[in-house]
């Protein structure tokens, strides 16, 4: 038998995906749990037929539900977290409610005061590939950005081991479809805005700047990050730019630090040198691709690094952090 | 020295569209008219540098417009017109205020009273092609819908001269671009909801339907349209079926009728028979462009009839009105 | 353990499709067949992997091949059915080579002769829906072409209920992805041809026009069809319009021939009347999702059928025809 | 009266643009000359009407061309310039065969021998905002890249100004429409490869690279570039990224050595800082929008440029070259 497991903000585009990755999913079924506000927003199509009951307390006792989803802004995320947490359930927040570590970074980002600060210290910011040991005892994981895992899964690893000259800066010049910036209407989002055109926005300020620097440990002024829009549903490609450290003297060096740190990972492939991913590659799934270009004589260094915004970047990573949660095969329901 | 006109509704893709085209006219140059409600919405790039004032009779008067455009929703050109009449401008009405004829007929369709019934009976309803006599010395031009205009300057001349057995039904299924919908958000017309999609909607029951049926003089049992919206910008295809009378034994037959009607006019290109037009034919243009395929043996026929939206169906053919009215010259500014 | 079955012509987008079915299958698993001539296409992308043979006799026979799908052009499947079956294995074929039932209608269609008339005769037309008896026993299946399965789907329990005058015709006005065209570059299929455009083609005499005389029982004079190319990846839409016969007095009466014909049916669905499907409802399934409007006054009706042209119009209904020819249940791997 | 300039390449997507320049012209008219080749290619919609003769020297001569464009293959312009120069017409080539400077540099980037070393001396390659002295004089126009045009109008200025610390290097992530890439049809550039994809290509190694070099006076270590695919048709939009030099305190200061360099040219215009430019604001025009952000605590700097590629980054540009050769308003045309 399944065990049920909550979502909240199913009608969003996240929350759709959940319903898609957890309807397929061999040990857990979802349950819909309405929120305040939206609930005259259309359903997406693929809801139709699911159980939905209002987001109470009692809910999450009544059903069971081991854990809940959040798919919801980040405000609602600070507020719901608590009484699920002492109704029994397991949380994993989609928004970046509780991501930042500190009340004082959250504030400098968010603009808003923390609300529940003692949970923001428990919680597990979680890209399992990182993370997955804090992660299996959590009460709470902080699902990471869309954004922040494509450029972490990328540069973590070479960071880490030295391969970069950071006193150059790394850019990452990131670009996503539009599913990304969630399904209430506004102009921006709009067809006839978006469609023939591209467009950046928040250039070094985005507020997923920092889920990059606390991660991969760089310095703000070592990450130039551009957040921009493509003219698709979906998928996050991001161009990251650097020089490599004079210990890196082929394409082969660099290979062999990201073999070292993905081999056996079930959702980080890696391209031969000079090959890159694109968004095809890894649309509906939960795949991160990575491939690069390496320039031997001026260790110019170019990554691509793609994932699905709603899968690897959103959905499909959830699902990946509540199968570590509650003990189940980290793939389940993802391949 | 070059005359100024008024546009309403400035921040939408028709009044946009009419402010290009009013910036290469020879003759006249556009003023922008603020209009109540809208005010902190982005203006759309081109207005930029545009004289902008409030929407007011004191206006009008002040800076002498000979001329107004409304492009605004029907309630609110019902409100305006009248004082924009009384404070010396004629009224050239892109919204559906105007073109219903007797107020029976636009609140059937409209759900709602006319406010201004004595304007209703003098507006002139003028597709040029049809009816630049009327619209010459008129004071407030009903300009017609999209969907219309490409549906009656298709099926008008054939039905005028009994080339169409109207028994067995006109379809007439078409397809518009998202800007059709208008500039105001709405998740029906957000991105991600529209792209890789393809969708009908008022099925039978349009509420352009009725300015097919008085103008091509068609029985609503005879008219069978369907609305549908395609992922792209701007552009109206329309696929008109039909079983041409006895009296039609070659495509040559059908041809001469659109040729007598069509000759010397500027913006109705003829395709040969067999031949087509697509939306890249007119998109940008005043143009309708129509060609059809007929089959002798059946006499089944299918017309294709394509415009541009915010063209010959807005914007353009409202300045097609605006030269009869303003006595220039039909052609000015619109190719 | 899986059984093994090959795809001819897997470098095309009905044979990708078809080995992302078969790769999720419970029962089978893909052989990739190396067809001549395009050996140097590149692939999509997930036929990475998958085990890969030339397409000859030997390979049919030493990999036991139980099954063998050719999505391939219709030369190359009247060319290569014959050897195959002689091979042992059964063959499901995509394209058009075995459809018509005889050689003159197959010559008036595709303006050649056909080169195996007695397989022509053997070839079972399968639309599971209404031909899955006679598939369970056939060697040799001719899948139906992704226009007339909507449009057969949509009509054919009409005509045979009589619920249609057949006398004032009926239109099919069909728009289709364009993965349906094929994968071979060219001009008419260039992205920049395509984007922010909508064109019709094959108006009145389009290929798949036979397939629906013949399954629903219509005259050629009783049918107007034109197919129309959509500015997204997949999925067909058809807006068909007919008079209802006089025994039809409501929507309901519509409604209980559809439903007579589809309770039970996995894979059509039926929408309450007044509500028509979109392209989102169906893409990436082998759904085909049936609504429809209809004018008690006039009789008038809408029909709006939509199916995914790569899932029911192409590789989904073609794994559904296997599963009858190898005995599986008809939905595995479907769902 | 007009004077008759030619075309060759006319089919191709910058050819097309070149007709619809030229025939808004004041002072020029465009006669279509028919290269070897490609005869049976169908032409764009907006070159019917317009005079088509072949491509000779008795053509260039009986006609009287004053100029000839060449929207043709690098190894055709090659072949054809100097015997349409010795027909006395002025050449501007919009391929590449004329822009490198030396026959060296040419085999480099392009893997052959250039055929007309001679012409190759004595080309001028024109950016009209910094060469269109040497322009006036040309008899033979090397119109710059797509890429460059964008990269070099954002990047020159500064270097010159000593604005930029080089020793971190620039980072330029280039982003195109697909009518960059030609009409002649490819997997590459077919529909449903590209739609709802992005992809990287060229990286580091863009041919364009050597046009940036040359002119900002770049050494290749200091210049990262990358080329990417955006799902539509027109339109460049480049992310820029650097670390400015110590002496520069401010965006004012920045923005002074733009104002300094810009102030009066007609196509360039600048945003406040800040602000970025995206493909609306350039499309269908003749323009390069330049916006940045500067972070004044680190000195990092990202600077937007934009172009329509058939625009400033072909048709448009080679118009104004033209403009300068043969003496008229460097505007005319293009407003």
């Amino acid at each position: 038998m399944k065990i049920p497991v909550g979502i909240v903000g199913f009608r969003g585009y996240s929350g759709a995906e959940l319903i898609a990755y957890l309807t397929r999913h061999p040990h857990v079924e979802p349950v819909l749990l309405e929120h305040r506000d939206v609930e005259d927003r259309p359903r997406p199509l693929h809801t139709k037929g699911a159980k939905t009951l209002a987001c109470t307390a009692e809910s999450v006792r009544s059903e069971g539900l081991v854990a809940v989803f959040l798919a919801t802004p980040h405000d609602a995320s600070m507020e719901m977290a608590p009484w699920i947490l002492d109704a029994g359930a397991k949380v994993i927040d989609l928004a970046a409610a509780f991501r930042l570590g500190t009340t004082e970074n959250y504030k400098r980002w968010y603009k808003e005061d923390h609300t529940a600060p003692v949970l923001l210290k428990e919680a597990v910011y979680s890209v399992p590939e990182f993370h997955r040991d804090k992660a299996r005892g959590a009460r709470l994981i902080a699902n990471p950005g869309c954004y922040p895992t494509a450029a972490n899964l990328a540069i973590k690893p070479l960071i880490a081991a030295g391969a970069i000259e950071r006193e150059h800066g790394i850019v990452c010049d990131a670009k996503s479809g539009v599913s990304g910036a969630g399904r209430k209407p506004s102009l921006k989002t709009s067809f006839c805005e978006v469609t023939e055109n591209f467009s950046a926005y928040s250039i070094l300020d985005h507020r997923h700047v920092p889920e990059v620097l606390q991660n991969s440990e760089l310095e703000e002024s070592e990450f130039s990050f551009t957040a921009q829009l493509i003219p698709i549903d979906r998928g996050i490609l991001e161009t990251i730019y650097f020089r490599a450290s004079t210990n890196i003297s082929s394409a082969d060096d660099l290979l062999a630090i990201y073999q070292k740190q993905y081999d056996g990972e079930p959702f980080v492939r890696l391209y031969p040198p000079g090959q890159v991913p694109d968004l095809h590659s890894v649309n509906h799934t939960n795949f991160c691709d990575i491939g690069f270009k390496f320039d031997p004589k001026t260790r110019r260094t170019v990554v691509v690094s793609c994932i699905d915004n709603l899968g690897k970047g959103a959905a499909g990573q959830a699902v990946q952090n509540m199968n570590l949660v509650l003990g189940f095969d980290e793939i389940a329901g993802l391949l």
